[in-house]
Formats: structure tokens, sequence, C-alpha cells
């Protein structure tokens, strides 16, 4: 039977956030955070923008969706994100407990598994969804970057 | 000759941060950051208040140092923190580049000590300031949360 609502449509949405943050400029990675298959936060790298090291996808999804359940808690969420969080990102997860973590491409030097981060007992993490496509953005963006410069 | 702007000044401010969040009924951990002997940013932990996890008192005061600064990098700051920062905080600490790291107390079980967070190589982390002052701190709140419930 087709889902409709499966990890590729997710990660889709988490890519449309990618390319959102390439267009401004930011480190292009992306991450949806889904409840019962809706969407319930949104985000992309802020971290020039913002002008602040912690304004990554992750932590803005994060915050986003603690506010739309009024609960600081994600027990029941999947964060869908292009990239392998970072440390400081798996960390927040971890103070999240949340339910799963899907993730595209590794980050094999800053990713939270080369860092051996620790993941709340009650987070499981994949990855590999579309990891192509987010690695592929990445590159293009750090080559066009090396360019200018 | 004395020094009146030395550790134990500044982690004494962390700890008047701290129980700030104390009083708020917020898990006590107070912080500042520090740029040529001035304090450019203060915060203490409001992840009961703003519902959120990230909300640690060295999240915001990064962020409100990188504001204060305008520049997100706090390569020439010090941050001084009441209690040892767990690994999301540790991980903002690499990405801010931040020159160094004083802790009050040790946190053994979620501390980035204990949990081999990765610091950044321009970053040094020293402990043990006052760390009485900031443990007794932490125990009398949890003492009390216990006898409410």
């Amino acid at each position: 039977m087709l889902k409709p609502y499966d990890d590729n449509y997710f990660m889709k949405r988490a890519l449309q956030e990618a390319e959102q943050a390439y267009v401004k400029g930011e480190i292009p990675i992306g991450a949806v955070i889904v409840s019962n298959d809706q969407i319930i936060a949104r985000a992309h790298n802020l971290t020039e923008t913002l002008n602040d090291v912690t304004a990554h996808a992750e932590m803005q999804a994060i915050t986003a969706a603690a506010n739309y359940l009024g609960g600081k808690y994600l027990t029941k969420c999947t964060l869908y994100v292009t990239i392998e969080p970072c440390q400081m990102c798996a960390g927040a997860l971890y103070w999240s407990q949340i339910s799963k973590i899907v993730y595209g491409a590794r980050d094999e030097q800053r990713g939270c598994i080369s860092l051996n981060t620790k993941l709340h007992p009650k987070t499981t993490m994949t990855g590999g969804i579309l990891e192509n496509e987010a690695a592929h953005l990445l590159k293009k963006f750090f080559i066009e970057k090396r360019n200018l410069n």
C-alpha cells in the first residue's frame, strides 16, 4: 500500500528548508519536526542572519515544536534533518527526549556519531534518507563560497 | 598585588544569576561571559519559564554575548558557569570558539567531561571555582522539589 507520509515525504520538506537557507547565503541545512504525520515545526540554519552560532536548524525546530505543543518534551515526535546533527543539536535532542531522529547525509567530521554524543535512551536514530540531495546542496554551497573568496 | 577581577569575582556574578533562577523555580544554574574584565552577558537557566529545553544559562549567554559583540565568535571571551556545561552547551561553546570556560561544580552524570564532548582546539577549560556554593544551591533546589512532590 502506498503511504503518502513516509520518511522521503518529510525529508523533502526538510530539504525545502535547506534550500531556503541556501538562498540566504546560510549553510544549507533544514529540519522539520513531525507529530502524528503532521509537521509541527520547520526551520533552517540562520547562524549568519541571526549572528548566533546556536541558530542551527534543529535548535530552532526544537524550540518551535515545544512552543506548538505547549510542553518542552518531544517524546512522540520525529525530527527530520538534512545533515546529521552536531554535538550541540544532539545534546539538545537528548534533553527533548525526542522519539526519533532521521537525518539525510552523514557529517563524518563534526556529526554526533563520530563524536559519540549521547542520545536519550528513548531516542532512535536512522539516516541516509535523500542523502545525495542533502550532500549535493551542501557541496554546491561550499564550492560557490570558495570561488567567491 | 590584589586583583579585583579574578575568577572568584566573576563566578560570584554567575552565582547571583543561579540564585535568580532558584527564585523562579528553575534549576539554579547561572552564567556570565567576560571580555576584557567586563561582563558582556549574564543569564540563568529558563527552561521552565520559556518551555524550552535549549534555554540553558550558557546558551542564552552565548547568544547575548554575540549580540553585544556584533559577531558570532567569542574568541577573546571567558564563560563562567556555576555547573559544568552539558553536551549541548559544550557543543555550542565549540562553535563559538570561546577562549576559556570556567565552571563551578562538576556534573559527573550529564556534564561534558564524562560524556567526552569535544571542545574547540582554541578553548581551555578549568573548574572548581566556588564549587561548594554552586553545588549547595543545586542540592537545595532538588531536595525542596522532592519534598514538594
